[in-house]
């Protein structure tokens, strides 16, 4: 005995020992007095100085051709030097507070523009971690930043309202002739804004809590915010595919959403366990039927699958646990389609492995309080009709149009397209005035109507005017065709045999009849950018570097081109075209949970590229999200939520 | 140069340097790798085994006056074998789940009895912190712990309901004769529950998320639960005093208020900030009305104002912490009038300092929808009328009873208390079957009317049926008194003094009528245990430590004394005064936030005794209430919210 203590004492073992203990309590400790010390300093008492807005912000003036009160200062316009200075910039105006938004304000440089975001949320919410607060794998409070904090580096403006109309003037300043450009927007109180349209359930009740007293309403407030450029990223709603009885599911586009969902759960676990509930009550409460097999849909499916495996089965009667059916509808042969085949069928054998019901090629005919009716083709397309009880329905199947989107697609010439606004390679909104309205996220997407600009193309490329387009001229037409239709450059890439194949008559030139027919092709290959936060997050990123590079040289005096002689006008010119390139969508690949495990579809050569996998590629799912944060804040909010799971479980209060 | 690196690298500073920062990062890389590695063993797939529950689980039989279904097994009643073995033991029915209900079960020893708890919401909330959660100093998912993991380790039951009646029957079993004992509960559903009468707010919406698609109600379900025992703690509700107007006023009872609170307060915010705001409606928006000055109101408005000095004044306009007004209405003459003079001093002048408006001596007269009316009578009796602008009220001032606790004093006898349920120094509900009803915090009350057992204690006394009482034989009814009369005791003390004073003819006898005078004169000096989660949580604690011995007894068959002869009916005793002590409340000080201070009054002489201060005693003040959580991972929560508050603020997200 005592001699294996001194052997221990003078071993090597025994003084790492100690001195790792050491190293951890001084570690923690001291990161426990750092802490502390900072907090110390946190509680001061502040004294203010006296504010005074100007006149204009107190009581604006009515104007505009509805003479609403135009909004041309704040009461914060005159706070501090930085505030005072930004209001003589251009004014930026952005509609909505998503990624886009969000990407955009992060890349802009403070002080370039006076910048304003309208948005009936006052805060951000990191939309592809929704599925995992739906059970508490996160907490809802972990994925949201307020836009005020966005906004502070900008000294920009907030606007709890929600952009109604626009009236593309043609100047900001009425004194100088012409309209004024102006967006209309109706002020929203937090506790109106649930009830707003397109919200997907306009019968819902007020977002409160159910202790709150009722409130004046904001009602029939509407302003007129002027803007020299403006921004639309209001992003979309859930498509309906016009299926009825979509009143008795939950979407999941917003933080109520998933509280909702979260509430639903878990006080159909407490109904279920109530004494007098019968096992086909039971039945119906405990299953949960999510439409829609993309990556919300799949994500919701694995986190329910994981509560009702990891959490009810510690806590709840384990009946529950026995009774309780996941059930996934997805309208095409496999789920998650738009990734790679391996990952579809990767997450199928985990589903049935982990008793996820999926249910491929089916339609679902009709939502009922408490049931969800489909239809199935099978492989000979024979259509079987079916019923599955439900607690609670998820619809997540698609996106549609928000209604301020709508109203602008109806308002333009030039927009056709049925769930989003048509933008050309600079994102500028099609039909409005050049440089003044752009649109970035679900609410937008590219134009791919090539064959409407054909007259256009060929007049630019036909240098010899012989009505034909040598392949010469060809090339030209085709770096043309890139750089205004992004979505079609990869169509434009082998020259040589797209001239041949379109050549019908081999004459070394195309008609333009032949040229129609080689854009109508295109067109019709031509895929849309899809609508997620990558994309969004990267127009925003590309749109915030072109406006710092149009008010740097707007500052300089560059922004124009000066005119050859001095009685000239000032030239018409695109000014986007001239100083920037266009968007170009980099594809960085797309990930999805499976419940303890992540699929990854990167732009890899396979293998590499599409990959599946448990607990690692789990965690490394959840590394990508963490250091995708916005802020160090919900960075380790996210990273404390996980944490908690770990030790704790999730919570499993019904509040 | 070379000279002074040679001289750090040979010093002890260096090696110091390097030894502390590597201790760190290997404290916390540590720390990482711990938490990774357990995490990762989180995810597994559990196998299931078959549950089968009993019959009568499944269907329960209807019984009792009203003929509801009985509840005398649960679907979780056969799970394991712990579960099957707590089925033999005695009922114990626990109705509410706040502090003392919790408090019981964590010192209630597992195993000793069949427990179910019946309550509305199935979380445990610590109430003392609600104020922090009505700014988001704190989250208020960081107060709560599901009641199912409290019940965990005694295999319990929950019930998602509300008790409204009681069948005080003669036995559990209906076929040993006589009547059962039931408990009648009306099962809510979680959306449901906000809706309860006595929530304070009866015309109030569901809780439910604004996008929640309508539910099934579970309406008009009721149960009866048999009991052996029964617990009633289901708190209190706010009192009303008959103030007109309250339906526009907040109380602070429920996690759903502090969240109420806390979405009209950053709502108001938003409001206050938009273009067409008049001045007028700004300061209404930002005048924030408190009526009650006990601790509720006086930390709600501390909270308030810190939110305003920190968090408003970083990213709102400035103007808005110009025009913010914080108003303390107190009916008394002094705020906080149960801590000592020096600690409401202390708060009176910090909040004159800190610009929160006290009124003193005042009654509020209505609540409107934005004002608050008052009247405040001055030193010579002078009554003015006053109203404020309000933009949000909070209704916190003392205490009333819940619908179940009202009902219950009506049907029973020896029950005539306002506020609360009369118990008698074991905790027994007054009027019920002795040994079978206990009632804890709020919900009860110690019995005082000491004259109701004048005739008791005489005859019990009264040793040589002289009909009066010497000396000796009221040494012997001042301690039956101080048994009996826990709140009496400290009247009974100097027994000399007493029985001279009120010997009036100096007989060195007291006579029934002098007696009679006593009693009278001490009941009206004894007052009541304030209505406090540290009583709550005494009572609690007492409860189950009497449980486990009576339960201990039962199990070695010592529980009732042996009858003296074969023949002889075993006698009628009091178990609870034979085999334990009254309950008796040991006052451990009591504490309160004033913005970044804190008071403590304490059971110690002076000038230990009562202290307030700044930083420091706030930092203590925290460490109570950590070290008071009921779980480690609401302490977790709760230090991470501090943490966070003081790195990055409040979040201001109005969701």
């Amino acid at each position: 005995m005592n001699k294996a203590v001194r052997w221990l004492y003078h071993s090597r073992i025994l003084r790492w020992f100690v001195f790792g203990t050491f190293s951890i309590v001084f570690g923690l400790a001291s990161a426990v007095a750092i802490v502390l010390a900072h907090d110390s300093l946190t509680y001061k008492h502040r004294d203010l100085q006296k504010i005074s807005p100007s006149e204009l912000a107190l009581h604006p003036e009515p104007g505009g051709p509805k003479n609403l009160p135009v909004v041309s200062d704040y009461v914060e316009g005159d706070e501090d030097n930085f505030t005072r200075e930004c209001k003589g910039k251009e004014r930026l105006v952005i509609v909505g507070g998503g990624w886009a938004a969000v990407s955009l304000l992060s890349k802009l440089e403070p002080g370039r523009y006076n910048v304003t975001l309208v948005s009936p949320n006052n805060f951000y919410l990191f939309t592809p971690l929704l599925p995992s607060a739906t059970v508490g794998t996160v907490e809802p409070r972990s994925l949201i930043e307020p836009i005020r904090k966005v906004l502070s580096r900008h000294r920009g403006h907030y606007v709890q309202g929600k952009a109604i109309d626009v009236e593309l003037g043609s100047s900001i300043d009425p004194s100088e002739g012409g309209t004024q450009r102006l967006l209309e927007v109706q002020l929203v109180s937090g506790e109106e804004k649930s009830g707003m349209p397109g919200r997907g359930h306009p019968e819902a009740q007020p977002a409160a809590g159910s202790s709150a007293p009722p409130r004046d309403e904001v009602k029939d407030r509407r302003v007129y915010i002027p803007y020299d450029k403006l921004v639309v990223a209001v992003g979309s709603v859930t498509s309906t595919h016009g299926v009825p009885g979509l009143e008795h599911a939950f979407h999941l586009k917003d933080i109520e959403d998933a509280r909702g969902i979260r509430s639903r759960i878990l006080d159909n676990l407490e109904i279920a366990s109530l004494p007098t509930t019968t096992p086909e009550e039971r039945e119906k409460l405990l299953s949960f039927v999510i439409s829609g097999g993309g990556p919300t849909g799949v994500e919701t499916a694995s986190e329910i699958y994981d509560m009702l495996n990891e959490d009810v089965l510690d806590y709840y009667p384990k009946l529950l646990r026995q009774q309780a059916k996941v059930w996934l509808i997805q309208s095409r042969s496999h789920i998650l389609n738009t990734y790679s085949e391996k990952i579809s069928k990767y997450a199928e054998e985990k589903f049935a492995r982990d008793e996820v019901h999926i249910v491929t090629n089916a339609r679902v005919k009709e939502v009922k309080q408490d049931s969800v009716s489909y239809t199935v083709k099978d492989e000979d397309g024979k259509v079987t009709e079916h019923e599955v009880p439900s607690g609670m329905t998820l619809w997540s199947t698609g996106i549609a149009m928000s209604p301020f989107t709508r109203s602008m697609t109806q308002m333009l010439p030039n927009q056709s397209h049925l769930k989003a606004l048509l933008v050309d390679s600079h994102l500028r909104v099609q039909g409005t005035p050049k440089g003044t309205v752009y649109a970035l996220g679900d609410a937008s997407t590219l134009d791919t109507r090539l064959i409407d600009s054909l007259y256009d193309f060929v007049d630019e490329c036909d240098t010899d005017h012989d009505g034909r387009i040598s392949y010469n001229e060809f090339q030209k037409l085709a770096s043309s065709v890139r750089k205004r239709f992004p979505l079609a450059s990869k169509h434009f890439e082998k020259l040589r045999d797209l001239f041949e194949t379109y050549d019908k008559d081999h004459d070394e030139h195309l008609s333009t009849n032949e040229i129609a027919d080689m854009f109508l092709e295109t067109q019709r290959k031509m895929t849309a950018l899809p609508a997620t936060a990558q994309v969004a997050s990267q127009e925003g990123a590309y749109l915030a570097k072109k406006l710092n590079k149009l008010a740097k040289l707007k500052e300089k005096g560059q922004l124009l081109p000066s005119p050859s002689k001095a009685e000239d006008p000032v030239p018409k010119v695109d000014l986007d075209e001239m100083h920037y390139t266009p968007f170009s969508y980099r594809n960085l690949g797309s990930l999805a949970y499976i419940g303890n495990a992540a699929a990854f579809d990167l732009p890899l050569p396979e293998p590499i590229g599409s990959f599946a996998g448990g607990l690692v590629a789990m965690y490394m799912w959840r590394s990508f999200y963490l250091s995708e944060q916005v802020s160090t804040r919900t960075r380790m909010l996210l990273l404390s939520d996980y944490i908690r799971r770990g030790i704790w479980g999730r919570d499993i209060s019904r509040i």
